[in-house]
Parts: structure tokens; C-alpha cells; sequence
């Protein structure tokens, strides 16, 4: 099986991207910042706070299922045609499967388009939990994106 | 159809299950409070915050999505029998279908343990959004929770 | 609570759906049958057959699952306007819980509609097994339905 | 990314739960076939019949539910030791996302182990349908198994 081919967006693209992230207060209020952003796949980063932690002090299963579910989301749409400043994508629904405890400094979500129809994109994340340099598995998460004309994303 | 029995929990019991929601150091991060908690049953609630908002200015389905999955721990929690202080609850899965924007003042979760099985638990969860007075259905969730021996929840 | 109103069909409407369902040949290997829909929601049994078990005799969850999915797409399809001879219902994906074996006689999978979108469609079905006349609640199933124009259901 | 290293079942393990799938009544009346089993991962197959078919004249979503299910299981019961022969594994839950129409001759299901916990299993299934010899991926399944003991598999 060879290497999945990442093919790099344009820059302008990609800054539409990159913005566009960084207005969902929510993922601001996460610390959730996306470090890589191709054409239908996209890798987001949380520092772990205490904040986000459930009661053992690991990272809660919420912080992941709802950076994933943002991640597909993003995942969706950096295959988007260019021009497509007025589509939005919406969640669908999303699963959560929870493999270990998240525990450890880092959180890593890897989000990759799987199909791309026209309204309804499939998406899957996989989130990693990193504790002295190794990561973990720790969940993965198979999500429904829609996307609607007629609204910025 | 008669109105479901509700079985209210012994002061002990539900002073602990409060004890144990404070310290889920994320839920109050998201302002989440429990409203209530009966047998099998509880009901949570989260003030609206620009913090919480993806986009568009509505709560951020990821914030749906934690705390119905925190909700649906609690109402399977509720269930155990009094002297189980030694039994932790763990998320396996969880689904999320979002049915409407979440555009509001505040989201009501309504999770209930639907199937109490030896070591697995199955429990739904409703997300409602209020806005002017009025509650919107925006999201269902369905949720398997374990009970796992040895560990304070 | 108020039991649920009922809205009952017109008769052409009704025809149009049970034929529907019984070209579903799948449905027919499975000896389902379409017990009742109305407006919103449908019921569909599935009496026992050995060839329909799994290793100990009961009752295979794909049987629900499949069943499940089928009357999930009904129960959305009896909302649609009359008019919507050309419209076809595509199942998006389902998540089936399971919550108790399946051991009797009889399948017994309700069906109802949670939310109609336009495009979209939200549906939740549980599956009762009936043994010796007493129903057990085996399965719980989510489901998101698409409903396509310019196909015939 | 190097290939996956495929891990070969002793002969015995291999008959033992060849013969399981045998004894599943239901995958005998689908005309599903175990063509591969190894170590966290096993394919079946799935012959094309006008039986399994919905309205448009394709596999049925239920029949790949069935069967990923199915073969879900079987990749966990795999990684199981090998004196395991009183364990049980049943599906506590499996969502299905389908990605595009199952028209052509043949299904394939493709399952793997993602995560062995001691009591629960995440599985991963993606179903192929061939068409004039060309595969297209069709549905991927999430899937949580559990292993009980005490009863034959």
C-alpha cells in the first residue's frame, strides 16, 4: 500500500481555512489550534488544561468528540471547490468511539474526508493522546458533514 | 400513556452524584449545571456564552455532544446501587444527531438510562435549546456507558 | 403526557407505501411485514425462523438492524407531501444499539419520524422481541434518511 | 506508512472459528462466506442474489449491516487466545455509514481489530462492492464487541 498522496491547497484557500477556524469561539475557548490543513484532511491540536479534563485529570471524551466532529467539518471543506465562500458545512452526526483514557500533555485529531458526495460528506478522526513523546490511540470518530449554499462557513 | 414514574434519590446518594459532577473539572468550564438527578434520570443545563458558539453564534454542537455524553454518565450513575463509591463510569460511545441550530439563551440536556445491564449501560439524551421561553428539540444522542470496578468516580 | 396523536394516512398514500415496501425483495427474504404506518411512523414484524439466527438461536441483530433501517426510511417516507411519487429515500447511515437478546417469537420494530428537514430526516426505531406473548426491549436505533428527488421510492 | 503486517491463525484457532461462522444460521441464508481470517481481521463475501436486494435492484444497507456486524465480531474473536472456546462475543453496537450504492456482483467486507480492551473490542468494517471487477467502497461500520464468558462462541 503506497503513502496516501497529501496534496497542498493553494494559499489563499487555505487561509479562507485557517480563518475560518479561527472564528469558532468554541475551538478558541478549547485551545484547539489547527496545525495542517491539505486537500481533505486536516490535523488539530489541544494543549491539555486542567480545564478540560474530566475527574481522573485526563482530557473529558467531550474535548474529543467535539474537536473531532470540528476537524471533519474542516476536513470537508478544504475539498470544497475554491469558490465556495457562501457554502457552510453542518454536522450531521457524529459517533465517538472511545479506545483509552486520554491522558497525557497533548491531544492530536486527524480528520480525513472519506466520501465525498455532493450534500453529504463522510469523514472520519482519529484522535491521539501524546504523554512523554508517545502517542496513544484514544478514540475515533465517524461523522456526517452536510453542506448548504447560501451562508458563510 | 402514563406519565413516567419518577424515583427520587436518597439525600446521600444525590448529594454524592452532585459531589462528583463538580468535579468534572470541563463541565464547569462550559458553565454546565445539574439541574437534577433522579433515578435513572437527570437533567443538565448550560447558560449561553459567546465562548460556547461555533460560527454562526449558536452553541457549538461539541458543546451538545459533551455534556449529553456527561448527562447520559450521570442518569446511568443514578442507578447503581447506594454503596458503589468504588465504581467509575466510563464513556464507551457515543452518537450525536444534531436535529436544529442550537440558537439560544440556554440548552437543556435530558438524559435517561434506558437498558441497566451488569456492566454496560445504555442511555439517551435529548438536547434542547430555549430562546425566548421556548425549547427547540436540537439534538438526541445515544450513549453506552460502562461501570467499571475500583475506581471513585 | 398526552398519548401521541396518531394522523392516519389516506388510503392512496397508504397503498403507495406498502407497495413500496413490498418491493423491497430483502425485506421479503426476511418474511417482514408491514404491520402499520401512519403519518410519522410505521411497525414492522418479523416472525422467527431459524434461518434468521445467529449462533445461539436467537435472533441475528442484523435482522433488527436491517428491519430497523427499512422502517426508519417508511416512517420518514409517510411525511413526505402526497405528490412525492418521484422522490426516494436513501438511508445515510444507522447506528443500531443493542440491548437485550433477541429471543422469541416475534420482531416487533417501531419506527417514528424525529425531525423531517427538507433533505434530511431524523429517525429513531426500537426493536421488541415477543416471547410467549411478553415484549423485550431489544434494540434502539438512530438513523439519518435522505430524501432524493427524481427517483421512485 | 510500511504494509500491515498480516498475522497468520494457527490451523486450529482458524477451524474453530471458521466453524463459529458456520453455526450463524443467518450468514448461511445471506450466502455470506468467511474468505480470509487472520489475526485482528477477516473478510467475507457476499454473492450477489435478487434476495438481498432493495427497490433500485442493489444490496440492501441491512445486508451490509448484517455482515459487518458479523464480520466485526470475527475480527475480535480472532485476537482472542487461543483456549478461549467458552467466550462469547456479542455486538453491543454498530453504526453504518453508507457511502454509495452497493450495485454489482459481489460484497466484500473487510473487518478489523482497532482496540482489544479485556472486555470490550472496537472494530472497524469497510464494505467493498464489485462491479465488472472494480471495487467500490460502499459503507464503513464502527462496531463495539463485547467477550462474555461462559458461553460457547
Amino acid at each position: 500500500m503506497s503513502q496516501p498522496q497529501v496534496e497542498r491547497l493553494d494559499q489563499q484557500h487555505e487561509a479562507q481555512i485557517r480563518e475560518s477556524f479561527r472564528r469558532q469561539a468554541f475551538m478558541n475557548y478549547l485551545g484547539a489550534e489547527m496545525a495542517e490543513i491539505c486537500m481533505g484532511s486536516c490535523e488539530v491540536r489541544v494543549p491539555y488544561r486542567p480545564e478540560l479534563s474530566q475527574q481522573h485529570g485526563y482530557f473529558h471524551a467531550g474535548v474529543s468528540g467535539a474537536v473531532a466532529d470540528t476537524a471533519c467539518g474542516y476536513a470537508a471543506f478544504s475539498a470544497l471547490p475554491k469558490d465556495s465562500s457562501d457554502v457552510s458545512l453542518l454536522t450531521v452526526e457524529y459517533k465517538l468511539n472511545l479506545l483509552a483514557p486520554a491522558r497525557g500533555e497533548m491531544l492530536i485529531i486527524r480528520a480525513q474526508l472519506i466520501r465525498a458526495g455532493r450534500t453529504l460528506k463522510t469523514c472520519r478522526a482519529d484522535v491521539f493522546c501524546v504523554r512523554d513523546g508517545r502517542e496513544t490511540h484514544c478514540a475515533t470518530s465517524l461523522a456526517t458533514i452536510m453542506a448548504v449554499a447560501g451562508r458563510a462557513a
